[in-house]
């Protein structure tokens, strides 16, 4: 397939991996890459630049093709060193990152005097501008379906792609609510460039997490994902667990919920530890609402033979059908 | 456009417009159904049988082409006399009917024994698959996005539709979030046969309300609508004014809502007052996010014209070389 996006990018599909805490690690991003769609390597999810380093040489060593890096960039009670991410990111020769959660203006100059490409993801209209803007190459626009941090708004992709095609000038990514071909086909219609999904490649062979977890996503429906931390400001789409609900009680309670009531069992939490037992009970994790659509774990490449299949025969098949 | 909803209706392209309180009267339905689409006379806005009969026979003095009737079945406070309306359907001799609210099952043998195609919206896939169960002919997919009520799920279309897709055997219309021809081509593409649109055909020259009201929802951003009645398990998404305002004042304070809260607001709240004089802060109204895509008030049939123009040069160009 050919977008703007991967002839930008240099890929062979326009399917690109979500940043994952916990899960981007180099066997995920390199099937991802091998099998023709862009794969990402969290860069929090390394303790340290250096082992980022070491994780960037790992991938490498895994796929000869373009991968990518995240870095997500939040306010956090003990300081991370973000300019020492991003220089080791550019002294690996990695050439394309995926910002995420703050403005990212602060690292542009770094990124792009090292010709690195730069996709901003968003969750509104008037941050992808601003991404646009301050010289993003492209934003990956994020609707009220995605895992993780939708923004406070509750704009879902059937409006916010739409608007994106109207407003910007830089290529975008559809993300959130992405799963499969129908997914694709409809994105590239509202005038995406491509997809990005975190969610789906969650559950495939390769992602680095206890089978367990990919299990219950499989059983799923498209009910079991739920916000929690609207009464913060900070908005996550969860899997709903048995901690989720947890919170979900506690944010209900009568009168502002405070940041204390819910320290305790955050700190608890604990999602590395979750994705390594398949404990599922012992902390939070990201889903999306396309884990209702998920029925299977297949190899990335399966996964993403399929999507691309499907949605080639939707076009040339299903639309052209109805437009002749 | 050919769909199977365009073969089992009889319309010239796949877009039908939503069953609206005070707004589906015969200048509405008529012109919507004379510019290819079809278009829906709410049954409830006349306040007996016997003018719908009227208001019937007045849409068909003024489009040969077909039309429907849409019948909400809701609780009330004030009983209606919901097989009345049904039968003052058959008798005019319409042909397709759009059921919303309750199940719609004590009023199928009536209409199928005359004939009639009915259309049942619904706002989960249970609902959908109940409604298939029980014979309609097509359901009508509601997502998160959409004016009214949603229902209490908030799953958006990104997901409902190729879930619909999935598991339904009859057709389905997209509903929610649509307006344009990118909205279109991506409901064909994750298996809907068509669209359905309420808050766009609001904003259209033949629409029966003040133009205060259209330009108000020119104006808009995607952020402007609301969902309020949550706290009564009867949600609805309506355009964010001052009247909506005060309802998410009193929902949001500490403890239960009672529904007597609402209740002077509620019945002070004047939508058909509202639509008639165009004072904005006299009423409450449904308006899906789509009116952050709405700039103009075209004519239906320019509305209509200028999305199968859109969604044809999408799928004969745009993906089509995606996938070349």
């Amino acid at each position: 397939m050919r977008t703007r996006i991967t002839e930008s990018l240099g890929i062979e599909f326009p399917i690109v991996q979500g940043g994952m805490q916990w899960v981007g690690l180099a066997e995920m991003a390199s099937a991802v890459s091998n099998a023709g769609g862009l794969g990402i390597l969290t860069g929090l999810t390394q303790t340290s630049p250096a082992e980022l380093v070491n994780e960037i040489e790992r991938c490498r060593s895994m796929t000869a093709k373009p991968f990518a890096v995240n870095l997500t960039i939040l306010p956090t009670i003990k300081p991370i060193p973000y300019q020492d991410y991003a220089q080791a990111i550019v002294d690996s020769g990695v050439k394309i990152v995926e910002t995420a959660g703050r403005n990212p203006e602060p690292f542009l100059p770094l990124f792009k005097s090292a010709g690195i490409k730069v996709i901003h993801k968003c969750t509104s209209i008037r941050h992808a501008l601003k991404a646009e803007k301050i010289g993003c190459d492209m934003v990956s626009v994020d609707g009220f379906e995605c895992a993780g941090h939708p923004g406070e708004d509750d704009v879902t992709n059937m409006i916010l792609l739409p608007l994106a095609a109207k407003r910007l000038k830089i290529p975008f990514l559809a993300s959130g609510g992405l799963g499969d071909g129908k997914g694709l086909a409809a994105a590239l219609a509202m005038g995406a460039d491509g997809i990005n999904m975190g969610t789906r490649f969650m559950v495939t062979r390769e992602a680095p997490i206890h089978e367990k977890v990919k299990q219950k996503m499989v059983e799923a429906t498209e009910l079991d994902t739920s916000l929690i931390y609207r009464t913060l400001s900070n908005t996550a789409r969860v899997f709903k667990n048995s901690v989720a609900q947890q919170v979900i009680d506690i944010e209900s309670r009568p009168g502002k919920t405070q940041f204390e009531d819910l320290q305790s069992l955050v700190q608890g939490a604990k999602g590395r530890e979750l994705f390594d037992t398949g404990d599922l009970d012992k902390g939070i994790w990201s889903a999306g609402m396309i884990v209702g659509l998920i029925d299977d774990i297949p190899t990335c490449h399966e996964l993403i033979s399929r999507i691309v299949a499907e949605a080639e025969e939707i076009i040339k098949r299903r639309l052209i059908e109805a437009v002749s």
